[in-house]
Formats: C-alpha cells, sequence, structure tokens
C-alpha cells in the first residue's frame, strides 16, 4: 500500500515556513506499513493543486493532505478535492454547529468566513477536530483515498492518531518496524566501517546510517506480515549492531545524550551542579528539559567572565593568569568548584572558544575544555572541535554530557 | 519564470529526516523573480523518480534537485538525469582528478566507489563542489534546466551562492523581495485586526502573516522588474505596518528577541546578569548565542533548588517560605540578588512551573514569574502560559526578554 504527501500552503512553498507534518506522517505511516512515496508541497493556486491531486489519487492508494482548510481565501484544499472528485462542496450542518458552539465558548462571536469550514466535498466523512476549529475529512476518488487535516501540527497529529490511524492499522497487510540505535563519539565512516556486513541494499532487516549534529544514528528497517514479526526480525540485528558498537551506544530512537544522562542521574539518586563559560547555559537548558530532573539537578553556573569564574567557582585568579581561562586546569577547578559549592555528586564544566572572534593561533577557535569531578576524582579531556558559533557550543555540550554518562557507567 | 524544487533521498521520504534545502531554495529563488510552485520529495525508487523528473520538466522552466549524488548505491540521481534527458552518462576526467586530490589532501585512499561522483549526463556542466566530494551539475531538457546540487545543506548553500545563483539573476525578468516585520506580545488576531486593510488579496505588497512559537512575523512582498522597484514598493508597507503595531515590533527578518536585546545590551554598554529557575539555562543560552555578547553578559544562574536561590542569590529563605518559589516576591529578590552579586547594570530573573508535573490548583503548570531589576527599579510580571514543558520554557524566556527590551528602551 502506498502513499502521497501532501502539504498544501504558500507560506511553504515560498519557503517561509519549515513542513514539519510531513515527515511525522511519513514515519506514522511507515509503521503501519505504508509505503510513503512521494512528499509534494502545493501553494494556493488552484489549477496546479488540482493538477496535483489527479496525479496522486492516480498514483497511490492514500493520499493524504496537510492544510488549506482554515477560513480565509488561500484556503483552497476544500475546493480542490472537490474538483477532482467531480462533487459540489456542500454544507455541513453539525459541522457548523460545532465551530459556532467552540466561538461561543470563547465568548467570540464566529465570523461569517468562519462558516466555509463546514464545507466539504459531497460523500465526504467529517473528522472531528477536537483542538480547532477546522475539522478534516475522507473521502474516496476511484481506487483511492483521500484524508484531508488541518496544517496547525497539534491539531493534525490529534486527529491522526485519534480518528485516521485507527483506521488504517492492518489495511496494508504488512508492517514495516524501524528503530535506531543512537551513538556519539565516533565519525559515521568510522561506525558504519564496523556493521557495513549489515548495511548491504536489499536485506530484511535493512541497515543504515544518519548523522545528525554528530549524533550518528544506525537504522534497522524489517519488512513483514505483521508488526510483531517485525519486531522480531529486527531484534537480532539490533542486539549485533550494539555489541559490535559498544560504549558508542547512548541510547536508542528518540533518546537524546540528555535524556539518557538525566535518566541515569535521577535512576541512581545522583545529584549534579555544572559551570559553564563558552556554552552558556546550554548544558543547564539540556538536562533541565528532562521532567522530573529536579531531584538530580542542583544549580547551574554560567560563568562567562574571569570575575564570575571566581565569585562563583572559587577559580584562583593565578589560575586563570597563568594559564588562561581556556585551560586544563581552568575547566577542572570549575568542574571541582561546582560540585562543592552545591554539595553534589557530580560537578561539570565546559570552558573554550566558540568564535567566530576570540580565537588565536595558540588557542583557535574551537578550543575546549571539559571536566567531570565526582569524590572518585577528576575526569578532562581537550577537544578542537569544528563549525560555526553554534555547532562548537552544541559539539561541546555533547562531548561533556557523553563524557559524564561514561564516568556513571564506569561507576557501576 | 516558474521552478519546481525536488530533493531526493529514502531518508527524507520516510520521514526519518526533515527536508529544509528546499525551503531554503525557496526563499532564494522567490528573491530574483523565479517562483516556486511545487516542492517534491522522493526516494531511492528509480522509476517514480524519473516519473517525478519527466513530469516536472514538461511543467517548470527552472528544476533544482538536491541529494543523491554520493558515492552509494542508492544515490540515483545522476543516473534518472540521464535517462529524462536521454544521454548516458560519461566518466568526467577532470572532476576525477579533483575528486582523487580531495582524498589525498585528507591522506585517505579514495575508495573506487567514490569514482561514480564524477559521472555525468552527456552534455552537463559540472558545478564544482568547494566544500566536499560529489560536484552538481546543470543541463537542459527540452526548455526545462536542471540543476543537481548535493543534498548537504552547507555544500548545496555554498554552490548556490557561488555558481548558480549569479546565473540566474535576471533571467525571470522580474523581482520579488519579501521582508518580515516580527512582533511578540499581542496574540495573532489582534495583529492582524490592526492591518488587515493591507491584507486584501492580489494587492501589491502581499501583506500576510506567519505566527511560530509566540512571534508574529508580518510579511510584506512586493513583485516588480527590478529588485530595486521591488524594494521600493516594500518601504512605505513597512513604515505603515511598524508605525500601527508600535512596540509590539522588535525587529525584522532574521532578528531574534536575543539578537535584539543582545545588540542594546552591547551597543548602550550595558551588564547584565541572569537568574534562572524553571528555565534552566535557556535565557542564559539564548543571550549568549550572540557573538560578541561578552562585552554585555557577566554571568548565569540556574538556581533549581530553594538552597540554590538563598546561596547563590541572596534569596532570604523566610521568602520562599511565605510566598513559594514561584512568586513575584521571589522573583524580585532573584533578579536583585543577580544584579548585585554580579555588580551588573540589569539583573533578571524567571521562576515558574514548567510541568508537565509540580502544579497544584493555586499555582497550576505555567504560572510564570519573571522580574527585570536596574538601577531604576524593578518590574515584576505574571505570566499564565499554555503548552507543554518546551513550551512553557520557550514562553517564558521570550516574554522576559520582550519586557528587558522594553525597559531598556524606556530608559533612552
Amino acid at each position: 500500500m502506498n502513499a502521497e504527501i501532501v502539504a498544501a500552503g504558500t507560506e511553504l512553498v515560498l519557503g517561509e515556513r519549515i513542513n514539519t507534518n510531513s515527515a511525522y506522517l511519513a514515519v506514522q505511516l511507515a509503521e503501519i506499513g505504508v509505503t510513503p512515496v512521494l512528499h509534494t508541497i502545493v501553494g494556493d493556486d488552484e489549477e496546479a493543486f488540482v493538477a496535483v491531486l489527479k496525479r496522486a489519487v492516480k498514483e497511490s492508494d492514500l493520499v493524504i493532505i496537510t492544510g488549506g482548510i482554515g477560513p480565509t481565501l488561500d484556503d483552497i484544499t476544500r475546493q480542490t478535492a472537490a474538483r477532482v472528485a467531480g462533487v459540489p462542496l456542500v454544507r455541513d450542518a453539525k459541522a457548523l454547529e460545532r465551530i459556532e458552539g467552540l466561538f461561543r465558548s470563547w465568548g467570540r462571536e464566529m465570523k461569517p468566513s468562519n462558516a466555509v469550514q463546514a464545507d466539504f466535498p459531497k460523500g465526504a466523512a467529517v473528522i472531528d477536530n477536537p483542538r480547532g476549529t477546522a475539522p478534516g475529512f475522507r473521502m474516496r476518488v476511484e481506487k483511492c483515498e483521500i484524508v484531508v487535516l488541518p496544517g496547525v501540527p497539534s491539531e493534525m497529529k490529534a486527529m491522526w492518531e485519534a480518528s485516521v490511524r485507527p483506521t488504517l492499522v492492518g489495511a496494508s497487510g504488512e508492517a514495516i518496524v524501524a528503530k535506531s540505535i543512537n551513538c556519539f563519539g565516533a565519525g559515521e565512516s568510522d561506525i558504519t566501517e564496523a556493521i557495513k556486513d549489515m548495511m548491504a541494499p536489499g536485506r530484511n532487516p535493512l541497515v543504515g546510517d544518519t548523522a545528525e549534529d554528530a549524533v550518528i544514528k544506525v537504522r534497522v528497517r524489517a519488512r513483514a506480515g505483521t508488526y510483531d514479526e517485525a519486531v522480531g526480525l529486527i531484534e537480532d540485528d539490533m542486539a549485533e549492531v550494539r555489541s559490535r558498537l559498544g560504549q558508542l551506544v547512548f541510547g536508542q530512537d528518540d533518546d537524546t545524550l540528555e535524556s539518557v544522562v538525566g535518566g541515569l542521574l535521577i535512576s541512581r539518586g545522583l545529584t549534579i551542579a555544572v559551570a559553564e563559560s563558552c556554552t552558556g547555559g546550554l548544558v543547564s537548558k539540556r538536562l533541565t528539559d528532562i521532567s522530573g530532573i529536579s531531584a538530580a539537578f542542583i544549580q547551574g553556573i554560567v560563568a562567562y567572565s574571569n570575575a564570575s569564574k571566581t565569585a562563583l567557582l572559587g577559580v584562583a585568579p593565578k589560575l586563570i593568569a597563568d594559564f588562561g581561562a581556556v585551560s586544563e586546569p581552568v575547566a577542572r577547578a570549575m568542574a571541582e568548584g561546582a560540585r562543592k559549592s552545591a554539595g553534589a555528586d557530580y560537578g561539570i564544566s565546559v570552558t573554550g572558544i566558540a568564535g567566530p572572534t576570540g580565537g588565536t593561533p595558540e588557542k583557535p577557535v574551537g578550543l575546549v575544555h571539559v571536566a567531570v569531578a565526582s569524590r572518585r576524582g577528576t575526569t578532562c579531556r581537550e577537544l578542537r572541535l569544528r563549525g560555526d558559533r553554534a555547532q562548537i557550543r552544541d559539539r561541546a555540550a555533547k562531548h561533556l554530557l557523553n563524557i559524564l554518562r561514561l564516568d556513571i557507567l564506569s561507576g557501576d
């Protein structure tokens, strides 16, 4: 069973907004065995939209459209779908009542323009929108099912989950399950070298990889008659990949370095204090992204100036004068000072030159020192990072979290 | 002059990676008067790719393809373009030499598989890739020009800028210029209400808006014979929008609240210290995203625990006991403590309940107090924010930065 995913919106086709709906739906479809073969973005040009949809219903078993069902003149998905189906638009009394009720509940008057959101191609089934005013709809055109959802991601996802996904599960007669094993600390080529025999094209499971912001995700994707069979197929490969890559593996699927480290701290009852210079709060921010981290995270200090390093972390001014703020002795003193001042199990630190200015021949942009202090001593590491300011800060934070992860695990 | 933008990659069509290349190219094309009418994403299915490209060259004057020109088996853009043009692939000796030279300069041996990156449809012009091993190419098929660039965004953008954009400027005979005026502090409907007469469809300039993460961008887009004429057309509208929206406007185009606030601090020689609880370092992180901020940013303190609020910011334990950590008195004490301990011109603070847990009937998830302290006194604000943990943290940081912005401006 094949699907095309269409996103409607002039702001999308003009590049003013990034389309994330189609990727979300693609992952969802693949999980239930529907193969996404094409994504299309089209603007509010009705002729172009009609042409896309006429072609799509011929080529695919399922077409999911997001967007273009708001109340404004450039919302043309309703009439486009009606034209392709060769039916008129008709107003749905129940849907209209629901929209009017929503406005009443907000204490606002419904503008007449909002009534068009209750218009649907004749014969279409309405899909309730529990989070907004624009209902979706679904209809059959020849052998193809068309499903129309709003462009607002939160509304689209809620409607997909509640009303569309359940009706499609099992419809394709097969399932594709994909899982990823997430790695950090080596380059993409080193990782693929270790598993290249598993990456042969056409193999089932299919093993591949993607690299994004220095995190390498090894993906194992299996196709089978049922979801359970597909899961069974990937389990051996997942174990093999994990065993070959060892400590480079920090988690799987949606795991991030911070979610894994946060989980380790919380589950082991460990506390932490953070001292940052060049990352400017990014390490603390990432750790506190994790719900429940208040059990572990005591405090973070962004000691951007040298005076702050001394006043807040107790770094001796002589250390800074002798070695410079970006140096192993200062990173060590920051981590140990952070640990001591908070009375935490762990103190971690990062100091470096994120650029674009501030580099020297001896201490170039990208030079970063990180340190992890615990009762078992202090681990320091010098990093030489490439990229722009944002990339250097990102990589520095990731390396620090990864060294902390390995340190926690080594204490087991 | 119309264009279709095609992104090739199985990881894109399966939704495992978000496509940002097409949006980048769409904005670039619109600026030089080429209208993007369709974006398509296709995987490594050669028949599907051929069908897309055959249709695209009939419908558009220009087709830009990104991706699928790497060395692996699933990189099929070269042969697809050759099939659609009806020509064979031929190896380009100069391109091959350049790829071999790159590997030599890295001290690595070129694998035989990399040689396919020097294969091009016969008659195509090679586009140098200054940042990677995969050269692009361009060719004419019937009345359509096809331009092929790599999928790696940094390589694609460098090649677009250096080799493609300059050859297309002026080719369309018209220019579209779009600028945005960035607003914060009011809902989308309040903002559009103030400018609704300017938002009439078909008007030139066309005025529209997009909302993303509580920032409303009012876009003014003009079409004219030349770039300069189009710029002239939008200037009056830009001034009118700014005058109607007043203090809600914080900047334009790529300006963010932090870049604007950072710029204000640096240009006025003001210093700042940050005290955060629920945002966990996000405010400090955003301010230190700005290159050159070290002149203004002294330190940030993430006082997550009550003990840290007392030890690092001097918040009286009785204040926390009497009013709770999430309260106006504690926000005020945090901001004033941050200012004092750093000796800064400004101390700013945020304390709140980001959720999903920790809320009570009196202090629900989303309750946030922010404060801005300066020599002119302390401004406090209570916020009631909606959304998930990440959204509440994001909005809290934005409100705080915006209040700081207004405070700095009010001191003029």
